[in-house]
Parts: structure tokens; C-alpha cells; sequence
């Protein structure tokens, strides 16, 4: 039986799950890839750290070199995260003619071309499945099984942590803050939790997806995004009313050759399957126009799910070794698109506002809209505080400039006391 | 631009998809294979025949002949289904150094350890993706996103006709003779409407996923099926009130070492996620000991869907043809499973009979369960009609084979009309 050193960067969680599936699953493993895989070295920070995962120490090393220099080492495993240096990392593995396989969302998003070209220079394989949606399969998706489609879209939701808040609020009619403070307690959210609630990681990801659905090297830049931390339980309970659930999606279109890449909370069909992925679950709807939809839903986190797709990969690379396989997309734009404005967005929008309770202040919002050629779906007044009142408006289909235009004039009205929210929706519909 | 010859055998449904997805997605399929893919010959049974599709005459042969002699052709796609002739090309194309690819569930289940030994015997590539679940890529899936698990058990909605006829009666409270009618117009369902109604089309299917899943040669003989021809809208009714869904699942799984493979329309939770896979959709929910549950979810059948997963496969062949790729799966037994037998299934039932409308009729059913370790979880007495009644009875979870005892029992009571319908429950959970 052929053998195969590994040299693994990092022991968190990512790294157990690496750790424990290649002991647990050894003799499948073996079958399957034709190698003995054995982590012979990993690289932590504090050696004496106490740890959850039975790791014998003579293999752990705080000095990258020791990995770097290990000619016995022929792949690299990154599970650090973050971009440096985790990136340095990887380039010098690369020019020592190491494989690499990395779950690092960031590192991908932000330096996959770099990345990428070095892998191909170097003759080396880079593969990065558990970077997006943990063990679902999505990379690979794109990369290998839906090579023949032109990809229309791709919606998901990939960021477990605000998927598993606005659960929360969504069954237990809490507020924003009572459910990240549960998150937390729980291990789902971080301390600093800016990351998720804010919609950065979801922002990389979509970038990673985007980049291949489209054969473009998108830039984070590109993308709108809207974190949840504005989402009230009274939103939800509106979305309820009006049949719809209020998810944080990541959208990328391909609009008349033109990009649409948005981050943001979403109200979705209640019927629709994506409005029944809750707690920490992912799930992603890609449109090919071949294949029509395709969902893929599981775990989009956790160490043993990511950990399956980094297995996964580092199995990928001993089958292809004797033939490194390279994926054209990401490394360059082989199919440039524009990135669409944000103000050309087209969808129905629901809006929310407090309004002093007079008369002829509807009149005038109403008014305001139809100057900036937006018509209403529906109106509705509730919940009397004081001498102010709630008002929510759903639009019919619309530009996003149009409400914006809109929104700006309102603000301005003595008789608006605040513009709540403006929350998009998306009519999913499976074909 | 390198290019290669495709030799395709079949003109149908999915021939026509193939076709058409190399004329839609040329530059997007050259981009990403470094192929230009020309489909320089095609086996049809009638040349003279008016098609769907614009292929100049001048490619369509009758004789196979003319594409296994004719050197200039990598790759033969067989997607005229059916055992033979298919699986004799096959293997006389591979025999030729022609790599292949084919939508072929009957030819792969009943001939796949044959046909990839001689693919790997030839030194040539032998892919399946279109064999199951149309363009969702399950194959791929389990051979290689997925190879660092340990499978726990595939179930799935794999058979689109009988999903769109089961939802249909379900929706509308038709029968299952007008649902099949209405399927049989949309052509979703053949003239001939065996193998789907009587679940061999599935069975094929489940066949070759567990074969993957469970690194087996799963014979279909280890397999058993179920039709859907005996469901009624009143068992659909008392699902509905009992809170379940009747799906017809193909279920797989090993336990305690022993696979257990089955066909069978199953009372599912009606808000778990394959409840809700609707109309022709198909759905695969896999589990295994690192990625936990996942569930991959699209068209199962189609042209386009099915030839996009065809022509994926072209491109894996094209990506890897100076090195071939194989799979160890299916070819042999690496890990040989006892097969479980049915009398060891362990579910609730759900059981419905018509019985007499006399005293002591529940009492002597219930003694029966009783003496074969059988309890309830509930019954329910419903409908009158003349001086029958109709029984319902859910079962705890207990095993097949005690069941079955009771049956036999039950049946031979005077006072018994009918056992109408026996249906098992599958209390699916995500985790």
C-alpha cells in the first residue's frame, strides 16, 4: 500500500474534523484512494494547548518550516483561516511542489487568482470545496458537474450563523439580539459576531460562487451587501402575513450579460424549499440552462462537514497525481461580464415606516412613489403608538433606483418620523 | 483548439439534449474543456424520420459499425437505453479505445461490473452520471465529493413519473387511474406504464446508488419493490390527517453491517424536506458519518437536465483523458454487505383493512398484533358503507416480519373483509 505524508496547518475545528475523519474512516479511505493517508506533521501555535481531539504531540510543530522543508510531505492541508498567513502559506507549499487543499473562504475570495496561477506554475493541485457550504458539494458542482450549463443564477444561503438567528426569531418571535446571544451561548456565533451578522462571510463565499458559475475572477468589491442586525421580529411577523419568510440570501445573476451580486436579507415564498432550510443548515439553488434547478441542502459548517470536503479534496488529488487536474475558471476572466448596478435591481420590495397619524400623509407618500414610477401590491396600516402609526407598503416589481429616489424624497416628509426597513423580495419560483 | 469526434447511438429524448447542449453552450464548453466538441456521427434506427431537432442528414448512420470502425471518434455516448443492444456497443466501442458515456440505469445496474472492468481492462473512461436522478449529480456525488464518508443510507425520490402522478393525487384527490391518464397525455408516463408504476425503473436506480454508496455489487435481486398501483386517494386522505406525504422512496442503508434495500411508496413527515419534492422533481437525501445529511434536488429526468449530465461527463473524459480515471466502486465487492431481509425491516406501519361493522371485530385484530408483538400507536374507525367499515391502524415501530405474521392472521378472520393497503412510515429527521 502506497503511503502519503500530509502536513496539516492548523488544529481548530476544521483541523479535528481532518484529524478524526482520516483515523475514523482509514480503511475506506484506503479502498477508495488507493493510499495509506497519514498527517505526519501539523502546525499549531501553542504545542501544551489542552485539546478536544486525541493528537499524539511529537507531530505538532509551531514552525512552518518544519512542514515546509519535509520532503516527505507531499500535501498541505490549510484549516487556519484568515489571509495571512495563511496565503504565504500556501504559495511557498505550492513552489515547494506541494498540493494544497484549504477551506480558507478568505484566502480564495480575495487571492484565488494569485492562488490559483501559482498552482498551475507550479504544476500542483489546489482544490477548495470546504471553503463555500461546508460538506455540501458545491464547487465541485459547478466546476466538474455542471460544466455543460451556462449558469443563470445561483441564490443560497450560505452563512449558518445568521441562517440559524433569523430561525430562531422567525419560530420563537424573539428579537435580533436575544437570538445572537443564544447563537452564542451555543457556539454558532463568535464572540465579535460582525462577521456573520454583518454579511462578510456570506459576501466571500457568494464571490467564490460567483467566480465559477460565471468563468469570472469577481471581486469582493462587486458585491451589495446588507448584514441582519436591522431585521425586527415585527418584519418577520409581516413576512408571515403576507406568505413569505425572511432568509439572508446570496444572489448572483447573470442579467442580459451583465452581474447582479447582492448580499443581503431577503423575503422569500413561504412554499419555497429554501424558506424551509433553517438553524444552521445551507442550501444553494443553482439555474443552469441545462440543467433547469438544482438545490443542494446540508450541513454548512461544523468540523466534520467541512472536514468531509477537505478529505474529500486531498482524495481528489491522489487520484489525479500523476496528472494534476486544473480548473480554467477563476484564474482569469474568460468570460469578462459587467457588474450590473445596484440601482438596476429589479424586484418587489417591502417597506416599512413610521408615519405621524394625520390625514393626507398616506396620500402624500403615495404620491412620492408614483412620481418615481413605483406602484403598490399592497398597504397596510396597523399598531397605533402615541400619535404615530406603522405603515408597510409592498411594491410591484421595480428598479431599485426608482425606490431609492423614493425613499430619499420620504425621508425627507415632516410626517415621516423613520423609514424602518427596506427589505427585497425574490419570487422564487422552481420552474 | 484541440477537437473531438463524439460518436452518439440515439436519437431520442436525451440524444436530442446532448445535441443541443453542444450547439447552445459551444463557446462556454471549449472554454472549459480546451475541446472543440463535434458530434461527427450519430446511430439512429430511421433515417428518413422528422425530428425535433436541426442534424444534417449526412451524420445519421443505421449502422453501428460505422462509428466503432471510424478512428477519428474518442468518445461514444449511448443513450438508446434498454440492455442490448446498448451494452454490446459499449463494449465493443471500449474494445476500440472509445472511451463512453451513457444515460443507461438498466445497462449499468444489471451489466456495470462487466462494463467497467473492460474499462479499465481498455485503459478507457466509463461514465454514468445520466443514469440516476437526470441532472443532479448523485454519481459524482457518491464517487467522489463524498468519498471520505462512511455512507449510512441514500434515500430518494428517483422516479419522476410516478412523483408527478403521486403529487397529482395528492393535489387534485384524483385517482390513480386518472393521475396516470394525465401523465400519460403530458407524456411523462409511457403507453406502457410498468416500469414506473411497478417501481422497476427506481429499483434500477437504487441498484446502482447503493452499489456506490456502500462500495457493493448490489444485485437487483437484493432489492425490494413496490409499485404505487394500489394507492388510493383515501390513503392519501388518512396520510394527510396523520400528518405524512406517500412518496414512493428507493431506500438504502447499512445497518448494523447489513444493507437493507427497498422500493416502496412510504409515508413520509410532511414537513420534512422530501415531502415537498413535488411533480416530476427528484430528490436524493444522503447520509454519511462526516458530512451528516445531505440532499441533492432537480429535475430527474428531461433532455436538457438528463444531457447535462451527459455532456458534463464528455468534459470529465476530455479533462482527463492523457491520464483515465476510474472509480474502484462497482467494479467488485470491496467491502461485501450481507443483504438484510425484509421480515428484519424495522418501521411503523400504517395499516388499512375493511371489516365488518360487528361487536368484538377490534378486539380479535388487535389480540392478533398482540400475539405477534405488533402495538399501536392509533387507530381509527371511519366511513361506513353498507355493513362494512374501514379500520386504520398505525403501527409502533416494530419489525416486517411481525407484521406479516399478523396479516396472515388477520386475513383468515371471517369477520376481515380486507387488508386493503399496508404502507410503511419513514419518520425521516434532519438531524
Amino acid at each position: 500500500m502506497k503511503k502519503v505524508n500530509i502536513g496539516l496547518l492548523g488544529l481548530g475545528n476544521v483541523g479535528r474534523g481532518v484529524w478524526n475523519i482520516v483515523e475514523e474512516n482509514k480503511d475506506e479511505l484506503k479502498k477508495r484512494s488507493g493510499y495509506e493517508i497519514n498527517i505526519s506533521k501539523i502546525l499549531v501555535k501553542d504545542i501544551d494547548k489542552q485539546r478536544e481531539v486525541d493528537v499524539p504531540k511529537e507531530i505538532l510543530t509551531t514552525d512552518f518550516n518544519k512542514i515546509l522543508e519535509d520532503d516527505s510531505i507531499d500535501i498541505v492541508v490549510e484549516v487556519i483561516g484568515g489571509i495571512e498567513p495563511s496565503v504565504d502559506y500556501m504559495i511557498r507549499s505550492m513552489k515547494k511542489k506541494k498540493h494544497v487543499v484549504t477551506a480558507n473562504k478568505m484566502a480564495i475570495a480575495t487571492k484565488g487568482s494569485t492562488l490559483l496561477r501559482t498552482s498551475r506554475e507550479e504544476g500542483v493541485m489546489l482544490f477548495y470545496e470546504g471553503s463555500v457550504g461546508g460538506g455540501i458539494p458545491i464547487i465541485n458542482g459547478l466546476n466538474e458537474n455542471l460544466v455543460a450549463n451556462k449558469i443563470e443564477e445561483v441564490i443560497g444561503i450560505i452563512n449558518g450563523t445568521t441562517n440559524y438567528i433569523l430561525s430562531k426569531m422567525t419560530r420563537e418571535k424573539v428579537s435580533f439580539e436575544e437570538a445572537l446571544k443564544e447563537a452564542q451561548e451555543k457556539g454558532y456565533a463568535e464572540a465579535d459576531p460582525t462577521s456573520d451578522v454583518e454579511a462578510f462571510d456570506p459576501m466571500y463565499k457568494l464571490c467564490i460562487l460567483s467566480s465559477l458559475a460565471f468563468d469570472n475572477v469577481v471581486n469582493i468589491s462587486y458585491i451589495h451587501r446588507e448584514g441582519i442586525t436591522n431585521i425586527k421580529p415585527i418584519d418577520i411577523e409581516y413576512a408571515r402575513e403576507l406568505g413569505y419568510v425572511i432568509k439572508l440570501l446570496g444572489i448572483a445573476k447573470d442579467v442580459d450579460g451583465e452581474l447582479e451580486l447582492r448580499v443581503h436579507p431577503t423575503m422569500v415564498p413561504a412554499n419555497h424549499p429554501l424558506a424551509n432550510v433553517n438553524d444552521s443548515f445551507n442550501a444553494v439553488l443553482i439555474k443552469g440552462n441545462a440543467v433547469g434547478e438544482l438545490m443542494l441542502y446540508g450541513r454548512g459548517a461544523g468540523e466534520l462537514p467541512t472536514g468531509s470536503a477537505v478529505v474529500g479534496d486531498i482524495v481528489s488529488i491522489l487520484r489525479n497525481r500523476d496528472n494534476p487536474l486544473y480548473y480554467s475558471k477563476f484564474e482569469e476572466a474568460t468570460i469578462p461580464h459587467k457588474i450590473r448596478d445596484i440601482n438596476k435591481v429589479q424586484c418587489e420590495y417591502y417597506i416599512r415606516m413610521t408615519v405621524k397619524d394625520k390625514p393626507g400623509v398616506l396620500g402624500e407618500i403615495c404620491s412620492i412613489f408614483g412620481k418615481n414610477n413605483v406602484s403598490m401590491l399592497s398597504v397596510i396600516q396597523k399598531g397605533r403608538r402615541e400619535e404615530c402609526v406603522s405603515l408597510v407598503f409592498i411594491t410591484h416589481n421595480t428598479l431599485e433606483g426608482n425606490i431609492r429616489k423614493s425613499m430619499d424624497k420620504v425621508s425627507l416628509s415632516n410626517d415621516v418620523v423613520k423609514v424602518e426597513n427596506v427589505i427585497r423580495i425574490e419570487n422564487l419560483g422552481l420552474q
